[in-house]
C-alpha cells in the first residue's frame, strides 16, 4: 500500500509544485519594495516567523519617558504581505506617546502592566474619545485619526499595539511641525500657532528655519 | 429576423436579469451605512450621477479666507462604492486650508485658477515636501499624511481635489486640538504646547476645558 | 476675530457635515451583517472602542487546560470594518490549543507569561515551522495554515493573539472531524483514519454517526 | 474524560460563539445590496451552496445560436462575498457570444465540448489576442477588456466561464448601442458608424430613437 | 532639556527607522511593474509629487477635435500605489471623446470651461444615462461601463477627469474594432456590423485585414 | 479625412502610451514574486493567455484514485494579478480528494462527468454541509474551510474547480500531519490522535519522527 501512496504523492505534488509558493511571502529587504510590500525571500526557516526584539523594555530615559519598539516589515520581515504587525510600548511613570497618527492602518492596544490613559479624536465633530485603561483592557484606534497614550498610573506601564497592516507608519504631530526645516512662517500660517511657540518647540526638538 | 433577435434577447436577459444589478450602487442615505458604504438605491436616474453643488464658489468670508465644498458620498450618493470623490477649494487672497489629514484616502489637487503653495510632511524623517503650483499644475498627497494649501498669489485661487475613496474624511489638526472639550491639560501633555497657547486658540476656535 | 473663526467653522462644517461619518463604523449587531461586516451604529461613545473582556483569565479547567477568549466583532463591535481583532490565550501547565486554522486572517502571537511551543505547517512541501517562545517573543502565523500552541513550560502561560481581520474564524481540526454528525464512514474515507480511532474521538468530543 | 471535554467545549464555544458567524455570507436577496454584496441570510443549509441551474443546456434557438446561463449572486446566493461566480455557455453550430465586457471581473473559460474561437483586445495598442480552443483548453480574459467567443467547429460547443467576482456584469456592445433609446445621432457621433448602419441594427435589436 | 529631547528622538527614530519607508511609493519606471504597480524609487524629492504636464492644452487639431492628456503612473510616477490618477480633456467646438471604457477604474469628470454632453450605458437593461454638463458640474462614470463626452457648446470645452486607480486603462471601442488587424470577418461575426461599414472605418482608422 | 484620423491617433496615443501597460500582467516567473504576485512579462502573445495542460486526464493510478491538475500562476502565468485560477479534478471509481483547505481563496466546482459527493465543514458549530452532485451541478466552498470530494458513482468522474485567486494554495490535512517530520509526539499532543494511528499513517505517507 505504501507504494500506491507514493504514487499518489508523486502525482499530486508534481502537478501542484509551482502552485504553492505563496502560503507566505517573507520580505527580501535587499530588493526594492512595491505598493504591496517587499518581494518574497526564496528560502525561509522558522526563524523568519519569530522575532525577539520586543522582549526587552525600550529605553525610556528620555523627555517623554516612553519608547515605541516596532515589529513592522522592516524589523520583522515575516509579516510582509500578511496585513498585520505589532509594536511594544514602554511608558515610565509620567511617560507619554505624543499625539500621532498611523496613516496606514488601525490599531488595537492591550495593556499588559500599569494604567494608561488613551484617546483619539474623530474628524467628524472633532469629538475626543478618552479612556483610562487598566491591565488587560483593550482599545481600538481607527485608521488615520489623531491619538495618544500616557501613563496615568504610579508605576511603569507596558502595552502591545497591533496594526491592520505590515507597516502602519507613524506621524507624530510635534515632529512633523517642529523637528525639521518646515519654515516657521509656514507652520504659523497653517496652524495659527504663535511664532514664539513654534520657535520654542523647534528649539527643543532640533528643528530649523 | 427581428423575431429571432427577440428570442435571443428573451433568452439572454431572462437568464441574466438578477445578475446585473451592480454596475453601480447609488447610496440610499436613508439606510445605515456599513464598512463598504451605503446600501444601494433601488431606482436611479441620470441625476444620481451628476452633481452641481461644486459649480458655485464657496463662501470665503471667514478667518481663513477659504472654503472646502465636498462631493463625497453624503453629498453625491452616486460615488458610493466606486472608490472616488471630489471637492472644490476656494482660496481668497491670503486664504489657507490649515494643516489636516484625510484618514481614508489619497488626494490629487489640480489648480484651476491662481497660485497655490501646497505641501505635505512624510512620517519618515519628518521631511516636508513643499511646492508652489500654478494653473494646470497637479500635486498628489499620499493617504493620511499632514498637508496644507494656501493662496500664495495676489488674486483668488480655485482648485479641485480628488480622492481615492468615496469619503476621505477630514481632520484639521487645529480643530482636533482646540475646537472641542479636549482638556487643556491633556492637549499640553500630548503636544508640549504651552497652556497659554492652547487657551488662546481654544478661545478663538470655541473650544472648552 | 472669534466671529470670523465662527464663520469659518460654520462654512466648513456645513459643507462637510454628511461627508465625515465614516471615521469608524461600530457594529450594530442587531442588523444583519454583509460581506464587509455589520452596518454602523448611529451613536457611539468612548465605551464602544474599549473592551475589558480580556482582562480576566479564561477558565482552563478543561481537558485541554486552555482557553481562548476572543475580542472579535461579535464581542467588540468597535473593530467592525477596521481589519483587526485580538484574543487572549490562557494555557495552564500542559495546556494546548489543538491544531486549527483561521480561515479569514493572519495572526501574530505575543507571549506575556510563560513558555509556549508554537508551530504552523506550510502547504508547500508540508514543512512544519516550530519554535519555543519565551516571554516577549512574537510569532506570525500566515492566513489559513494549520497551527497550534501549547504550554511547554512549568507554570501557566498567557499570550495575546492579534488578527488581520475583524473576525478570523476558528476551525479546530478535531472539532471539524469528530464533534458533529459528520458520518464516521466519510471521515474515514477522506482522512484515512481508522474507524476505531474516529469512533474513539467522536465519543470523547460528543460527535455522532 | 468525556466530562472534561464537555467542559472544554462549553468554555471554548461560549467564548467564541458570536465571533464565528462569517465563514460565509449567503445573500439574503430580499434586503438591499451594498457595494460589497448582499446582507447575509440568518439560516442556511447545504442547498445554499449548491446550484443545479447550469445542468441543462441553454436555449440556443435564437439569432446568435448561443445562450449564457449565469450563476452569479442573483441566481446563486451562496457566492455572495466570496469573490467568485460561474456561468455556462452553450454555442450551437455557428453560435456566437458577441463582443462584450465584464466591467467587474476577469474570466477563465474552459471548453467542455466542441471547438471555440475566442479572443480579446487589449487597450494598449489595440492588439487582438485570438485563439482556437479545443476540449480541455482554457483561456483567461483580463477584467474589462472587449472579448468574444464563437463556435468554430461543426457540432455544438459547451464551455464554463468562471469570474473573479460574485457578479461580473455583462455589457454586450451591440446591446449598449442598438438595443435601447440611445439616440441614433449620439451613437453616430460617438462611434463614427453610419446612420443607416445604426438604424439597421436598432431595427433588428428593437432599439428606438 | 534639549538634550533629553535629543535622547527621545534617538530612541524613537532608531527603533522606528526601517518601519516608515512606505508613506508613499513613487514608481521606479525602470523596473518591471507587478499587479499592484511599480517598485518604489529609493530617493524622492518634492518634484516627484508634482506634475505640470496637464497645464497646457492638448492638441485638438484632429478629426475628433479633442485630446486626452493623462497623468497616470506612467507619466506621473508619484501616484503609484495610491489608487488615484487624473487626466485633462480638451474638446474644441464639435470635439468628441468616442465611446470607450476604462477597464481598471471609475471616473469623475469636472467641467472647467464650456458645455459637455456626457453619458454612460449600464449593462443592466442597456440604459443610457445622458446629461448636459455646464461649468462646475461633475459626473461620475462607474468602472468598466461604456461612456463618452462631447462638446455640446459653441466654444472650446475643458474638463479634468479623475480615476480611482493609478492606471485606469482606456479602450476606445472604435480603435479596438477598426484600428488593428482584427479580421473584418471576425468583427462582422461578433458585432453584426456590415462588412462595408467595417471596411470603411478600418480604412479611416488605419486597420487592416 | 484619413489624414485627420492619423493625426488623432498620433495625438491620443502619444499622450496615453505609457499609461496603458496594465490591462494585464502575465507573470515573469524568473523574477521573485511579491505579496500581490509576480512582476509582469515585458512581451506577451496570445499563447500567454491560453493553457492546454488541463486537456488530458490526470493520472489516477494511485492510492486515492484521483488527481488534481492545477492552472495556477505557476503553471499558467496569464492569471497573475487577475484574481482567478482553475484546476482539473479526475476521480477514478472510488477516488477521493482527502480533506483539505485552500488558505488563499474560495472555490466553485462544476461536475463535468460522473457523480461526486462533496462537502465542507463550517467553523461555526462545526456543521458539515454535504451534497451529492451530478453532471452540471455546481458547489461553492468558502475560503479556508475544510472540504473534500469523492467519486460516489460507478464510472469515472471529472470536475473543474475555479478559485477566487491566482494561487489558492492546497493544504491536505493528512499530508500536513503525516507526510513530513512533524514529531509524532507533537501530532498526538495537538490532535489527540493515538500514537499508533499516527505512526501507521506516517508509515504510509512517508513521514518521519
Amino acid at each position: 500500500m505504501q507504494l500506491q501512496y507514493q504514487l499518489l504523492l508523486f502525482t499530486l505534488l508534481l502537478a501542484a509544485s509551482d502552485a504553492l509558493v505563496q502560503d507566505f511571502c517573507v520580505a527580501d529587504l535587499s530588493l526594492p519594495a512595491g505598493p504591496a510590500g517587499y518581494p518574497c525571500k526564496k528560502s525561509v526557516t522558522e526563524n523568519d516567523f519569530v522575532f525577539s526584539g520586543l522582549a526587552a523594555s525600550g529605553n525610556t530615559s528620555n523627555i517623554i519617558s516612553a519608547a515605541v519598539t516596532p515589529a513592522f516589515d522592516g524589523q520583522f520581515p515575516g509579516v510582509n504581505g500578511l496585513g498585520i504587525s505589532i509594536a511594544r510600548l514602554d511608558l515610565a511613570p509620567g511617560g507619554v506617546i505624543p499625539l500621532h497618527t498611523h496613516p496606514g492602518g488601525s490599531e488595537i492596544l492591550v495593556v499588559i502592566e500599569g494604567t494608561i490613559c488613551a484617546g483619539f479624536i474623530s474628524s467628524f465633530g472633532n469629538t475626543p474619545y478618552l479612556k483610562t485603561l487598566n491591565k488587560g483592557d483593550i482599545m481600538v484606534f481607527p485608521v488615520g485619526l489623531l491619538h495618544f497614550q500616557f501613563n496615568s498610573g504610579k508605576g511603569p506601564a507596558l502595552a502591545f499595539v497591533s496594526f491592520s497592516t505590515q507597516n502602519p507608519g507613524l506621524q507624530i504631530t510635534d515632529f512633523a511641525l517642529f523637528k525639521n526645516d518646515f519654515p516657521t512662517e509656514l507652520v504659523a500660517k497653517t496652524t495659527f500657532l504663535d511664532v514664539a511657540q513654534i520657535k520654542k518647540l523647534k528649539g527643543v526638538l532640533g528643528g530649523t528655519n
